[in-house]
């Protein structure tokens, strides 16, 4: 093949394409529905606009360009939402609740994991300027919702919480760089190199930060986080919110993993991710990131979800093509208004160029539009 | 500003996000009758690939970057066509016709003129496999058409064939480096330059190639071109496919360029340009481009056209917001059913988060949901 694409790089060919519309308006719609107004920030920005608040990850995962026209980097977005947060603290300001969502592909220089894209979709809702637990709540039902309208319902939504985390973390007195190590080997969910890496940290600790790599399940892992953590007042205050989650949610499938800190880079507070039956890879992220409006100079409360469509896309079989209708390319003067008709009503009609005969069935043609006793019908595609 | 964008680089915000969307889908769906099938090819390729049969003026055009996979260069695409035109020849390998669309952003490096953005949000559609006029025909009816559904009607149609001055340049004999200068040159409509530059070339090709810029208007200047230009059988050729486009769209506002050669850099044949009225700038443009197909193995014919969203969007006023429902977060039983039947009806119905009374009407909302005589009740919103 001559003209391949690079590696995890992909064509959406017809099939595809046309889930990842119905998909994409389907998702679109329900968050119009739910007062999330649609933004579109752009595919390049200065690099440190795009990077700002964000992981090491994030940044080493961003294509950088040279701007011709001012001589200073910029990259091509490798995450919609810290834009998104740069537009709510930087353009609407305002003074109560923004929501906003959003629909675009994004770029990285190296694919996540062995099978994943370097073009996801990225969709994803945001609520902006409310604190309390009400719009954690709010988000995570609105994930559940639009997965459910997607026919790719959530079997299991975990749910954590990065202050934990950060409590720990501060407790033992690391600085950033060293706390930015072990945030990794937590993600990683590496024991053996974390123990390694904890060796000297004080006891109640360094147990608790092991102990967070098993703290998983349904809620009554919320009673043994209180015995096994030690009782910060970040602490009880993280455990108290995943209480108060879990009786609120109680009609979804919810457990909580208090270790889960994958992909998180700019999250703060309460963290989830949603889960299918059909796969182990997490079919949406989100969670609490307050701290990306400050580094816009407006500390917002924030929280939201994204997802990749081409992901959920791969989830849903293939929709029966429609069939379409081939028409003769000239007729009588009633040809272009049964022809018009017929789209109106929804149907593909095609033009049956000439030449073509035997060619219109691998075009998606089904039926026919012919003149029979002086009027237009349709009928089954005949000799082809 | 601290968190300025890169020039001609823009967010879209929820205004202009929506229009976006709107068009996106009034054309996507109009492409989808006339049996157009989405294709979306990705944002990034092997340059080799991108630019292959394209000009200097998209190569320049086009950023590019290393993958980190290979260690070859690739490029974010700054057109689709040729992306479609691949897909064409090399994936669907059709035998008959190949109707095919798509929308999605491309990026250039340098603004193409002073207003224009790097980020325009590229629409368009190709019909593939068919060399004779019926095609030309169809896509220039189908720009019309999708023009008029999105309320920016064509005022003018101008249509042109490259093919005379390929004609012309053969007969001067140039080497293809010439001859894409003398094409810059005709571009540009850099008559001055242009007499310099052909000051050596035989007399009668000298003098069409001059013509050229002043054959404009209405079909009579075909009969002009036929009394001025040289008579060549490809020259003979392009003036009769003219014609019978003039018999054919008398129902549309065509005129004709003969020396129209903007933004064609790969255009082998009929090219046109809609214009509508309120800018001089084109809203569309398309044409012929047979030989990029060749570049990719397949030599089969191609004509469509594409436009920038965009630019759609500005000639465009803002649709009225559609106002808000406010409803209560917490309720009786039948607050959640009524909620969903709001949404389902097409409202957007909003979650009241507590805490902000009085900006409710900054994020949108006219009405409220509220409790009256034992039944829910929409409302004028009240005491905001």
């Amino acid at each position: 093949m001559r003209w391949v694409l690079p590696d995890h790089i992909q064509d959406a060919l017809p099939a595809e394409a046309e889930k990842l519309e119905s998909l994409r308006r389907t998702l679109l719609d329900a968050f119009r529905a739910h007062g999330y107004q649609l933004v579109a920030p752009p595919l390049l920005e200065f690099l440190d606009s795009l990077t700002t608040g964000a992981g090491q990850d994030l940044k080493l995962r961003t294509f950088t360009l040279v701007d011709q026209l001012s001589g200073r980097s910029m990259g091509v977005r490798a995450d919609t939402t810290p834009q998104v947060a740069r537009i709510d603290a930087h353009l609407l300001n305002r003074s109560g609740v923004a929501r906003l969502c959003y629909c675009g592909s994004v770029l990285h220089t190296l694919p996540s994991t062995l099978t994943a894209t370097r073009e996801p979709l990225q969709l994803g809702a945001e609520l902006y300027g409310h604190a309390g637990l009400e719009a954690d709540i709010e988000v995570i039902r609105l994930l559940a919702e639009v997965l459910r309208l997607a026919q790719v319902p959530a079997s299991r939504i975990d749910i954590g919480h990065v202050g934990l985390f950060h409590a720990l973390a501060a407790r033992a007195g690391m600085v950033p760089e060293r706390e930015e190590a072990l945030f990794d080997l937590l993600q990683a969910k590496d024991v053996p190199s974390l123990r390694e890496f904890v060796a000297d940290v004080p006891e109640d600790v360094r147990a608790a930060l092991l102990a967070l790599t098993e703290l998983y399940g349904d809620a009554t892992v919320l009673d043994e986080a209180a015995r096994r953590l030690p009782q910060l007042p970040e602490v009880g205050a993280a455990l108290a919110d995943l209480r108060a989650l879990a009786a609120a949610l109680g009609d979804l499938p919810v457990s909580f993993d208090l270790g889960d800190l994958r992909g998180y880079h700019y999250h703060s507070g309460v963290v989830f991710a949603a889960y299918g039956s059909a796969s182990p890879a997490a079919l949406a992220l989100g969670g609490r990131y307050d701290r990306v409006g400050q580094a816009f100079g407006r500390g917002r409360p924030a929280t939201g979800f994204s997802l990749d469509l081409r992901e959920l896309a791969l989830r849903l079989p293939d929709a029966p093509a429609a069939g379409a209708i081939l028409a003769p390319l000239q007729g009588d003067g009633e040809l272009a208004g049964e022809v018009a008709r017929l789209r109106a009503a929804g149907e593909i009609v095609v033009s049956a160029l000439p030449g073509h005969e035997g060619t219109w069935r691998e075009a998606g043609c089904d039926r026919q539009l012919i003149r029979r006793d002086g009027c237009w019908a349709v009928e089954a595609l005949q000799g082809e």
